[in-house]
């Protein structure tokens, strides 16, 4: 400790009671859509009437989503928040309310509880979401945080992956690969990339940005077919569309909206930049496909949010598979190979 | 392998996606509730209109909450499921939805994974709910089976913990401390208890029975002012309750509804049944406080649903504390004891 510095240096310290005290603090217990909220039994929230709930969870585990000692407790509390908001702006839908499902070591710090929170909070406030409830539990040694986030969509409006129809043009948003790039400096603390490489693609990585308002404004032009978040890599969503849809697709890979730190950090490697983009997972961008009549609209919806995003395929009949097209004319076959849990 | 057994027999064998498709097996994807479930980028769901969503999420840990070699992981799943269903059970609700995040090592066996699922699906369809959707990953170590669950509550029927009034009856249902009576059964399996004493301790500690239909019978009255499920033992659990309400509480010794079973293992190990009964945490009853001119209508409410449920106590001023009062006179201060995780 510290001299001045007093009060309990990690979680066996502070008591189970005592954390979830520490942990409630500045949190919101109602608000117009929450009538009970942490304290309770469970959370009791409204639903606003004519709109369908959206429900998904997803989960930080140390050792393997990340590693202590490379990111920060406020960017993995952002993070934790940001990979499933990307899954209620797939939908279409507005994010509403959060529970988050603790677990920690004994030894676990107190600041670094602060600091996860810190990041939770910031991430709730940017988007307009309540922390309504959730729990904690001991773990012998691995820490892990796992949010359930719930939001909801207008029903006319929630768009599915299943309904991508030959024809319709692919969108992604964003640059996919960064968050890969990011990644392999992560592994990797050796490489020696000038901060202009390496800062974009490592906050692509550690502090992606949940892509809500260009869901909510893709889905409200009513022409988008399917839509979905890239996470499991560009190639390996795009195979989830297709198998929904039961169609084929092809991706230009001139096409692809690669950033300068991406193409540049394959330089240095030298790697191929696309196979980040691909198939490198953990971007949140989304990939839209809608009709070619649309195509126009919804770029400009999305622009008018702020953020970039580009047309970078077609959706083809079933029989045609998934492939890439290079501008020389040929075409490989685009493996669905997505990050692998096991 | 037994002879003329084949697949593969590690989640690692099986792959991610593999094990989403086996455990997606099954599982309905779209009801009359459900517009999209398991296999999109998040669950679309409808809320009965007037209701209230109702939301709460709990782990189970291995090495925590659970023993592999101790439980079977069918056991584990309807647990797992269960301890939610007893939150919604407190707030007066019916449960629809659970999404399930689980933790894996490499090295699970498949036959886990089905076991537990087994046990998941047998849980939900006993109270109706559908498993809309969830999480895979990978952990080093542990596993973890975190369940979200969402239900649904008439606005005016909503009960909280916060509404205890001096005067006001205390109702348990079932037989507190038998969870806690299982626990040293499993903890220390030297305990020669015949089965008539170990099995119905061994089955509330590792297969709760959550108290939903009580619950609703008892809100349903419309004269329920608190109410709460026993999860973290009667004495913590009456301490939320007062400090929610802002009221004292006492628990007559006398009346305490302790099964033979629970009394008899006390009889063996000379251990005091109360203890259990009052500071064992994970009995998976409802504690109910009502008015006076209620008592007799929520016991019938809740006697009708086949469950036993009895008088043990009163609500009081703050300033009495919580007390333990015995039948010759003697009080003593109910310390609020719950099972800490830190």
């Amino acid at each position: 400790l510290a001299e001045g510095q007093s009060g309990p240096r990690t979680v066996r310290e502070l008591g189970e009671f005592g954390l979830i005290d520490r942990i409630s603090r500045g949190v919101a217990r109602t608000t117009d859509r929450v009538v009970v909220g942490i304290g309770d039994d469970t959370a009791a929230l409204r639903v606003t009437p004519g709109c369908l709930l959206l429900a998904t969870c997803d989960v930080q585990v140390e050792g393997v989503h990340f590693i202590v000692a490379r990111t920060t407790p406020e960017l993995l509390g952002r993070k934790a928040l940001a990979v499933n908001l990307s899954d209620v702006a797939a939908m279409g839908g507005i994010p509403r309310f959060a529970l988050v499902s603790l677990g920690l070591p004994a030894s676990t710090t107190v600041d670094f509880v602060d600091g996860l929170y810190v990041g939770l909070r910031a991430e709730a406030d940017a988007l307009g979401v309540t922390l309504v409830g959730g729990n904690v539990s001991s773990t012998r040694d691995a820490i892990f945080v796992d949010v359930t986030l719930l939001g909801e969509v207008e029903s006319d409006r929630v768009v599915h992956r299943s309904g991508a129809k030959p024809g319709d043009r692919l969108i992604v948003t964003g640059h996919p690969g960064d968050s890969a790039g990011g990644l392999a400096l992560v592994l990797d603390p050796t490489i020696a990339a000038p901060g202009e490489i390496a800062e974009p693609l490592l906050l692509a990585h550690r502090c992606p940005t949940p892509r809500v308002a260009a869901g909510r404004a893709a889905a409200g032009t009513g022409l988008v077919h399917a839509m979905i978040d890239i996470s499991d890599g560009l190639a390996g969503d795009l195979g989830h569309i297709a198998e929904a849809s039961l169609v084929g697709a092809v991706v230009y890979a001139d096409k692809l909206s690669l950033s300068d730190a991406l193409i540049a950090l394959g330089g240095l490697l030298d790697r191929d930049p696309l196979d980040w983009a691909l198939r490198g997972g953990e971007d949140y961008e989304l990939l839209i496909a809608v009709p070619p009549a649309g195509e126009a609209a919804v770029l400009e919806a999305i622009g008018a949010t702020g953020l970039a995003a580009a047309t970078i395929g077609e959706i083809l009949p079933p029989d045609e598979g998934l492939t890439l097209a290079y501008p020389d004319g040929r075409r490989v076959a685009l493996a669905a190979e997505a990050f692998r849990h096991f």
